[in-house]
């Protein structure tokens, strides 16, 4: 099964567009994790357990891995217990490569073979040659940044750009990657909750293709706004993120209850609005 | 001493505008590397040592360490010797990073503290504060994609932006680097050998900033007129990267030799035109 066939069918079985982020912080995980060496996997694989029943799907973000030492083999762990544990669960390795094509392939080999994750984010400034590796692997997904969440997002990706029609830089990215790098399905975007008016414009342009949303919660998006703009005519389309939200629900002995609790609260908000 | 010091050090002590780059692609290693468990590093080191007197940089090329288990850890030792062994030689982490504020945190943190890198490639795409966290280290360098040297780059870093002057996005990025991002004089630019009137363009934007130019040899970029349109008034401005043309100069026992070879004919080459 494709990363998308994946996703498509864990929106229905699970009644889901939640996708829950794996951003472990160790300034801010519960206080029995306090030099606990396994804590990056332990804490992780609690929360997955905890919410995985109200998730679309997972979305580690590598940078909290590879900022220590052994990360990555916490990260591998994780993953391997996702795919073990929740397999119909699709896991977006959140790492926002983009390089030349030689190198492109070093990074598919560590996204999709080493780490097993079934899609990973990627950066498509350097252009359709630096995507192909990612592209020829039409079972994996590739999930490129569109609109981002993050106030800097205006300072390029809404340029206003020549062309037939002229447009902002990021509807020219959603439009080439629709309308060319898509031609096996295996393309979605990553557009920020932040911005709601952009993601209605970027879901014209985009048709049916799905939308990673970061930006709810912490970085203050509005989950009604998103949902509304954002969902297809079957009222999918969406794995709308919470990493922070659900993650430092609690940091006490129930961290991984107030976890779930914070899961299923958010999947039913999005749920009221679809 | 800061990354730009080091760098500006180098070019006169060397007499060297020629970066190194390491990409251990483990299928091209010299035969007797064949089930070598510590290839990555040892390969890396011998290159490093042999051309370590005809470099003013070395970049390794990180995703040539993550696609393997294990990988990270031959490049910490990788780093930590050249930072013993050759401590006047600056080290560009190349890793193309960009994420939003609290993420690139996490970067930052893994490619200076836990690689212990002098500097480190950066994806500008998702704009001023994904940037922050490594601009905040005035002592380290930030190395900007502006116009890189793959065919795609033309896909969307040369679509003309609106604005005054209307000028292909690469030339913003340029001259927003330039004139906002560098207020600490740490940042430096990636423009490709294969596009020479481009990088003439960005010279004339950013002043004396150090630009890193990959794309000679086997990409197939002018050295003459890199150097023609690259360097600053001084002579120097420039960190041309070479990777493949130097690392597989021979797959025989003596190729740490023909990678000096290799290097000293570059760097020689590129001095001729100075």
């Amino acid at each position: 099964m494709t990363f998308i066939e994946k996703l498509r069918n864990r929106w229905q079985q699970a009644d889901s567009l939640l996708c829950v982020g794996l951003d472990p912080d160790l300034a801010k995980l519960p206080d029995r994790f306090v030099d606990d060496e396994e804590a990056l996997f332990t804490f992780c694989r609690d929360i997955a357990d905890a919410t995985a029943q109200y998730a679309c799907a997972f979305k580690p973000q590598i940078a909290y891995f590879a900022a220590h030492n052994n990360g990555e083999a916490a990260l591998q762990r994780l993953i391997a217990h996702i795919n073990g544990a929740h397999p119909d669960v699709p896991v977006i390795l959140d790492a926002k490569r983009g390089d030349i094509g030689s190198t492109a392939e070093q990074y598919a080999t560590e996204a999709f073979e080493r780490f097993g994750a079934d899609a990973v984010t990627l950066n498509p400034y350097m252009g359709r040659d630096s995507a192909a590796p990612f592209l020829a692997r039409n079972d994996r997904g590739c999930v490129f940044l569109c609109h981002t969440s993050n106030p800097g997002a205006r300072d390029f990706q809404e340029l206003l750009v020549d062309g037939e029609p002229p447009e902002p830089l990021f509807q020219r990215i959603a439009r080439t990657i629709a309308n060319d790098w898509n031609a096996d399905g295996n393309c979605a975007l990553v557009v920020g909750a932040t911005f709601p008016e952009e993601l209605k414009v970027i879901r014209d342009i985009v048709g049916e293709m799905p939308l990673l949303i970061p930006g709810v919660g912490a970085q203050g998006g509005d989950v009604e706004a998103v949902v509304r703009n954002g969902k297809t005519a079957d009222g999918t389309g969406l794995m709308i993120n919470s990493s922070r939200g659900i993650l430092y629900a609690s940091r006490g002995e129930g961290y991984a209850e107030a976890a779930a609790d914070a899961a299923r609260e958010l999947r039913d908000t999005i749920n009221r609005y679809r």
